[in-house]
């Protein structure tokens, strides 16, 4: 960390004891100094939140906060890796001390809560954006890539999809139907406070050929992986784990919200069908939802028939 | 990294082979993974640079890609750290290729001169900000840390100062004086393609007592060092180096400059007297400016005598 009037509003929100011990040095030098485990590779991976483009103008602070923890998060999860320790970059077009406060407020509920340690940060003046880099550590060979499934594979998503993208819908006033306040309620905090799947990640260790986070829906994240992995998949529409909220609406909806809408940050994983005990008995229900072939694409199936569903996200690959 | 369409522009541009046998996985997955050497701790540094604020919205793609690298080297050279490996999150207003082109090159042609690596980035849509995250490694106790001078110890800068503030001044076009062409093209250089002292960093370890990166002038970066250190400074401002550049300018002009303008990332930094015969043989050339003293607060001195000199960033500590 350096220069640039950080050490004012850092130091005031951001300082806190660092009681890893791994944390060698925290913020207010040069670098941060971390302690990797012996025997484990470090994972790292950064994301930036712009206002207007990855949260509405006028979500409120502590969500942002939230969210911006929550995506790259999620990122190491969907490795397998033990989230540790975050770095902050915030971008604010004034010195908004309520702002801050209240992000900060969000951002630390998270870090708190998944043990994970904000050792460096920047804050400048400009457009409102929030970069974090997240980093953890898992020994190498655990690590759950996109290139690892294989034919034969089943295919798995965590939790449920869809309604993130519901909750965005409804976000942007873009959602014409009447909604109960409670399906309403659980829409938009699937959207704004989204739960990084730590947990499971770290328990797909070993269990996982391969494995992602859905932040661009189903479909489009199955595509990455299908890409990577060099195989193709078969996916049932009916056996898509949707809410109680997603159960709510127009069937033919929840489906195309289920498939393609992002900001869920479930994991999306394939297995070797001999896995099945070990994912049902993991601490987070996990669907199976289809299974890997080996000729390349994407076939979706409604009671095991094909169906021609041309829908963003799916046509692309 | 996920989302968010940085797979086309990232792949396009940034996309290289990664020779370093300590990256295990490159950019393409939720996440880089990295091996830390046996013994060495990890230092990690994030700096954003905004347009308009930390360069004029009209620079040169190619500078802004250097300096963005540039800045947050520094850090790691300023902790004496091994520069290994970056992330990269890029704001753009539009998909301009022209840009990423030009940014690249300039990012690219001090990272591989530096030998470090892009491992993760994201590209999002907003007004034109950069963050870059960059990891070094180094054995923890070696790292040059801002709260280890002593007094009695010798107060050090690396090349020259006072050129970047010089530049800045031109660029903004607020340097009343006509130069020679030569003292312009070094002060903009000096600002757009400042020099991370990396050499310098790793060759200080062991020899440093304290040290930190000049990014908001010599003044202030010096008070931070003293308050880290608990201890106080004298600085023979007639010691501080200038360029045969600011050497054309008026001299009360250029000790105010040298003393207060920031951008240049030359290493200030302390060392006991016992350490001058291995100061004097270092690859870089590092000037005596000065000594630490055990009552707290800066001394400015001219002929060893002192001198009253209220100027901005050197009276507020």
């Amino acid at each position: 960390m350096s220069g640039h009037g950080e050490f004012d509003l850092i130091r005031e929100f951001f300082t806190r004891p660092a009681r890893d011990t791994n944390v060698v040095l925290g913020i207010g030098d040069d670098a941060a100094l971390l302690a990797v485990p012996a025997g484990d590779v470090l994972a790292v991976t950064t994301d930036t939140l712009v206002a207007g483009r990855h949260f509405p103008e006028e979500a409120a602070a502590a969500d942002i906060g939230w969210k911006s923890l929550a995506v790259n998060l999620s990122d190491l999860a969907a490795m397998g890796a033990t989230a540790r320790w975050v770095t902050l970059a915030i971008t604010l077009p004034d010195n908004n001390e309520h702002f801050l406060r209240e992000f900060s407020r969000g951002f630390f509920a998270l870090a708190d809560q998944e043990n994970v340690r904000l050792v460096g940060g920047d804050t400048t003046r400009g457009p409102l954006a929030i970069t974090v880099t997240a980093m953890g550590t898992l020994p190498a060979a655990t690590a759950i890539r996109r290139d690892g499934a294989r034919a034969g594979d089943d295919l798995y998503v965590s939790g449920t999809v869809g309604d993130a993208g519901l909750g965005l819908r409804l976000a942007l006033d873009q959602w014409p139907d009447e909604l109960a306040q409670a399906t309403r309620d659980m829409a938009l905090a699937s959207l704004h406070r989204p739960h990084p799947r730590l947990a499971l990640g770290t328990a797909l260790r070993g269990v996982a050929s391969a494995g992602l986070d859905v932040s661009d829906g189903v479909a489009q994240d199955l595509g990455h992986l299908l890409q990577a992995s060099g195989v193709g998949a078969e996916l049932e529409l009916d056996a898509l784990p949707m809410s109680t909220a997603l159960q709510a609406i127009d069937p033919a909806f929840a489906v195309i919200l289920a498939l393609t809408s992002g900001d869920d940050y479930e994991l999306l994983f394939t297995a070797p069908p001999a896995m099945r005990d070990a994912i049902a008995g993991l601490p987070v229900r996990c669907t199976r939802i289809g299974c890997i072939t080996a000729s390349p694409g994407l076939v979706l199936l409604r009671n095991g028939q094909p169906v021609d569903m041309p829908v963003a996200g799916y046509t692309h690959f």
